[in-house]
């Protein structure tokens, strides 16, 4: 960050003024007549006003995009394991879920807790232990780039804790929903510390194509219980 | 934006920081003390440290507007077509839905997904083809000040398209459900380029109340198969 | 708010930019060659980009607090009186429920709709007059700490009243269901003009703890007919 000649800036200014939707008037006088050189006190109060339109630009700027990121599923990348697209759950294995589930595919309903919006505190998928899987079938194929695990933060949380939320999983790409060969995506760790929301990507280049993802959680942070998954994200290019 | 009188500055600083609930010490000096005229290096200063405060102040400000306008439905607008307050679908006309609905009924149930607030990926009315049509009953009449359309950006659309929303559209407002005598309130055109809440008014002077609104659609932005629409807002005054 | 001292300053800087993520290159010089001490001028223009980054690291701070707050049910409380936590309504005395609701379980799961986070308008629990109560079992035993009211905002309101809030209402805690010796927790009163969520405190120390709460609305903004509770959180420390 350096102090701008006047005439850059009043590009930049435009350019910001443009993509944060304010007006700013910019006057038709010659560069040179507003830039008398050696009075540096009058430059230094141009310099000073035109900062401060950067300023509400760029301030204006900075929570709009904010704002957009944050109403953009807080990450800015598409989810293909929405469940309101046609993503379900259709295999959790031996994971045994915490709570009562009667008949079993009551379990599977419980499970897609992971692929709905609502991360309100409770609504999570809660299983027995620290070991869990669930097999999601994607409603189209993609080519996986990235998986983002989502949990409530320290202080949405009672004990002031998130013991319960995932620590280690891994994720893997099936061919079809019996595949016992399995290829294995990426190793991750969700950070109890981190922010509520965390994405992971992966290199692109050497993933075939899937629409079967298997979320294996291998630890928790430290609940002798039960773990908690609020929700689950699938990023990825779509195939064609 | 010009740089103040000390003396207005201070005034303006105590509004803003009222609005802003930032608490700004106010010294009861005599503003001449403060303002030695010819010191003008010293009277910089106190410019600089004010404007820090006015920045910080229209900042807090800023962010506390943005999320206010986010918080009140995005628009800051009365929605009287909301499904919550007992608007509803009373009538798709010809539209076939894009999708399995059986019996009828479950159709317009299909289409008042169009008139809740959750516009996650997929929670859209889909109908086949470029042209469809949902007449909607308000719970309560109302002279129309203008109509909202929504949709997914771009970024949260795995093709990076958005060919399925609506472009060109009509509204109309009808005297009772069976009137064929509809008036046309405006035609619109939804930019898909655009942000996703879009936001159209008329001039309401020369409008009638109602309390059936009808929204057509006529063309989309490309999709052969089907066109989604994800929300439709109807704002206006209350009629007493 | 003081100019500070370019030390003094780049420390600060560089806590700043941790905590909002933004990298600023402190360059290894000593203070003293950058600080020349009489050459005004210079030391002027430091200051000024350097309060430059400031801004832009506080603004970006700022941004992220107000939506991590916002992110965080608003309040950054915990609450304890959410439903899919396990929360629910065990009665609702003599309120008569505005609206049909037979048989009478069917009012307390209108009742309900005060645990839930969607306050989108219409989505609150209407009682007759302005008198109504609802009790209300928490999940877990706690030391109640404050409550919090939501209602919609006067712009969200098709009157641009907001009569139906609640006004003047008192919060009891329980030891069993059936109690009759109920201890008062504190006398409130919901400002129309005040924020959409308002969170009231109570002094924790003489609170005994509490698994079952009462909310007793006493008087409402003036509706004649009826009294709306969109929200009622119950904010407390865990009783370990």
């Amino acid at each position: 960050m350096v102090l701008l000649h006047p005439v850059t800036m009043r590009k930049e200014l435009a350019g910001l003024a443009r993509s944060a939707a304010v007006t700013v008037t910019t006057e038709k006088t010659t560069p040179q007549s507003r830039h008398p050189g050696k009075n540096c006190r009058y430059c230094f109060c141009f310099y000073f006003i035109s900062y401060f339109y950067v300023f509400l630009c760029l301030q204006r700027n900075d929570i709009a995009q904010a704002l957009r990121l944050y109403s953009e599923d807080r990450t800015g990348l598409v989810d293909y394991a929405l469940k309101s697209t046609g993503a379900k759950v259709i295999n959790t294995g031996d994971t045994e879920t915490y709570g009562t589930c009667f008949p079993r595919l009551w379990c599977y309903y419980h499970a897609e807790a992971i692929l709905e919006p609502d991360v309100s505190r409770g609504n999570c998928w809660a299983f027995k232990g620290h070991k869990g899987s669930a097999t999601i079938q994607l409603p189209v194929t993609i080519r996986p780039t990235g998986f983002s695990v989502e949990h409530i933060p320290k202080s949405m949380s009672p004990t002031g804790r998130i013991d319960n939320a995932p620590k280690d999983f891994s994720v893997y790409g099936l061919d079809n929903p019996n595949d016992k060969l399995e290829t294995l995506l990426g190793k991750f760790t969700y950070d109890q510390n981190g922010t509520p929301v965390q994405t992971f990507f992966i290199q692109p280049k050497d993933v075939k194509t899937y629409k079967i993802i298997e979320l294996r959680v291998e630890s928790n942070w430290g609940n002798p219980t039960h773990t908690c998954i609020y929700r689950f994200r699938v990023h990825g290019d779509l195939q064609k």
